[in-house]
């Protein structure tokens, strides 16, 4: 595929500043582009790369200074833009033929909308529903009274329990595992007993879910994941938890049981929170957080245990001192007996 | 279904105060209940939601003090009365139907005891043994060798290697993978080469396995996880480790090989544990702790690097104090100055 | 099988030192030894296990001193030559038949070679290449143009992602996912949307991937496993990250995107990674660490934040000794403040 660049500049929303029948050919990250390849350039830490680089077009932020004498495209969302172009160049490709596999077992019971492709050794348990124009991938299990909304991309190995709920457009990665039991036991007689797990996982419109991420359903009621929340791999969902709408969950954070994320919360990788807390609406938790505590709207935590940001990056900063500040406690300690002794000697 | 609370009462083992001819209809969490629903109260942090709540009765500890009007059944362990009652209005319902779907590839040498529930597409290499009343569910794998006990519930897309052994009841949530090759490697002439592990798993009686949790193989001998112990989700278990009776442990926790974790020990979730480490009885391991060393019998570590929850709470709230006490030490460090001047002068 | 010490002393390329002809009819660790087994000592921490060992025969290192009668064989790397020895008490078994199961559903544009062990219900999407002599186990799932070099193992329930390239005797263990999408959206009227991930995962030879880790293909270009790489159950590789060759990844890790990993590096489990950064050669990542910066080549860091391990090992005394510290500070504002007055009452 070869594309003038003011045609480029079109499909990216953006103005063009410089020659637009310059052809592309493809789309590359600046630290990879080749001759004939359009790049994008957002942060001025990468502008390093730009030195040697043989790329022929950029699209870069409407305010950027740059110095270059090659073609831009100038746009308020660079990435944005960049994208645009990216789904022109590799147009989505079906991961699968359309139609039923089949080798698919579906029951009877259930409901299979229009124009699905449902691949090789699938299940589909008892009472199901699945929306038009979804695909389901190899070696996925659905169990009985498993809802699925239109267009919703179920990729490989993956396995949702009995009555968990998708809404439209939304994302399972290979091996996520949706409505596995809450962890719940009641001690009595020094044995543990299994508390019945009998509510269920909800997910909403344009949720994402990262590959071999755990959500589990709830005791009673639902486990709800809310609209457009994108949540990345090997995350742990417990029983009973909310994650908010637009809310971002990076990998391998863990939520306990019955805690409740706002909306448009960003989380970091590898944080940990405990059950039965409330993190308001534009919160944001820093990697490896540990959250204990409710985290009030629009603030930013960090550390272990977690605490306001600032005050984190301050305390960090004192411990980082606190070994030569010893030292001069020690001298310190001494000054004052020296003094001491003189005053002592003076009386 | 409909009971009158009466009959709630006799099925909770627990003490009628107040209206037994109140009609149940359904059982609920505070937060969540409606009109004809039973809910219960152990922790007087929840009795905020019942205010506005429209429940009809509650289950509360034989202690509490409760300034209601409801009728209320008083137990030991109103927790555990609370779920006899959800059992009788969910009772257990089977995942598929009885016997052996036609599609389940099972090996001549295997042997399938009675009355099992063996789902799509399971395979089961050769030598198996299969204890009665199992259910496997779709797209789970057993390798050769591999013996299951009575009343098992293997979710789909558990894989388990050859030879692992479980006991009876033991519960293994989708993703489960036990018997994966530990994590060793020799260093030899600049390539690390792979240490064969030619162990095994075994999982005791009553045992219950998160979602995508990976126990490995040993390399000699076995991994064992024993008798009611009860591991969350995304847990990684290295080879040769023990976790002991009756032990719990948090979701995303990472034992390193060859770590012996007691009896009824209790491990917060993301807790990670060294390698070769004896973890006494009755400890308890908070949340993101990192246990580098044994602890010992009854204690609480926490912390990084772990160390007596006590200490740990000492230690976190003596940095909190760092920033405003390194201004302090300043000022004194003036202070003495002045003194050492003005006693200069003096002498 | 029994083998005389003399014969096994050749094996295991070391140097026999006692009699030859002491007979061998097993390997064990020297906690579990029996009589007729042999065992390794390459640690003194084991030496208290000999005491009432039944052991036969030990493998040492050449410098070790041992108060022992036992026949021993020294060896340059003990560890090495005992693996030796486990390998042919334990000689490898094939996981499943020979050949292609009957239900393996196969494209009919995709090639598969000599001598492959291919299990029920695995499926081989279109355009693949599976190379010589590989073990692809029951329920795995490969998309379309994904390439397999010759002699992988590749697991039960392992997920391929269109695309993915897998170098020569590369192991998959259960529940691996490669290629599933980087987690990369950007904002823009208040949702996130979707970067497409068009790139893919690159994994060269003698790489061996834990049980259930996910390692996401990249935007555009390749996330590379390079050579003889180990990683461990349930890790997370993000989009665009290079892990180099010979560096070995402990269980739980994560690294966020683009960060790029060198040569011969070492990191603890559970450790973290922030977003393009750069981790040198032959570097050492402690368990638990939160790594947010570049890490030199050769130096060793561990804690949250990351810094040179000897500068936090002394902060972790420092503040260990904290608590204290504050008392003695305490008390020498006091000793201050008397001698501010005493001074006051002599001027």
């Amino acid at each position: 595929m070869s594309l003038h660049l003011s045609k480029i500049a079109e499909i990216a929303g953006g103005e063009l500043a410089g020659d637009g029948t310059v052809s592309i050919q493809g789309v590359a990250r600046i630290e990879d582009a080749k001759a004939g390849d359009i790049s994008f350039l957002a942060n001025t830490k990468y502008v390093k790369y730009l030195e040697n680089s043989p790329v022929s077009a950029l699209i870069v932020p409407k305010t950027m200074v740059l110095d270059t004498q090659l073609p831009l495209i100038r746009a308020d969302n660079p990435y944005f833009a960049f994208l645009k172009v990216v789904a022109v160049f590799y147009p989505p490709e079906p991961l699968i033929e359309k139609g039923v596999h089949k080798t698919a077992v579906i029951a009877e019971t259930s409901k299979v909308g229009q124009d699905v492709s449902i691949g090789a050794y699938v299940v589909i348990g008892e009472n199901c529903q699945i929306g038009d124009r979804c695909v389901i991938l190899p070696g996925a299990v659905l169990g009985h009274d498993v809802v699925v909304g239109e267009e919703c991309v179920i990729h490989a190995n993956v396995s949702l329990r009995e009555g968990v709920r998708l809404g439209k457009r939304v994302i399972l990665h290979n091996g996520v595992v949706l409505g596995s039991d809450g962890f719940g036991f009641t001690q009595e007689e020094g044995k543990y007993h299994k508390i019945p797990q009998v509510g269920t996982v909800v997910v909403e419109d344009d949720v994402e879910i990262g590959a071999n991420t755990a959500v589990d359903r709830s005791m009673l009621g639902e486990t709800r994941i809310c609209r457009g929340a994108k949540i990345d791999n090997l995350v742990q969902i417990g029983h009973n938890c909310t994650v908010g709408d637009h809310t971002v969950i990076s990998g391998q954070t863990g939520l306990s049981g019955s805690t409740h994320i706002g909306n448009y919360v960003r989380v970091g990788g590898q944080a940990g929170f405990s059950g039965h807390i409330h993190i308001g609406d534009r919160a944001a938790i820093g990697a490896q957080a540990g959250v204990s505590k409710d985290v009030m709207e629009g603030t930013m935590v960090s550390g272990y245990p977690a605490k306001p940001h600032r005050e984190e990056l301050k305390m960090e900063a004192a411990v980082r001192r606190l070994p030569a500040i010893l030292k001069e406690f020690k001298a310190l300690q001494t000054r004052v007996r020296d003094l001491e002794e003189k005053l002592k000697k003076l009386c």
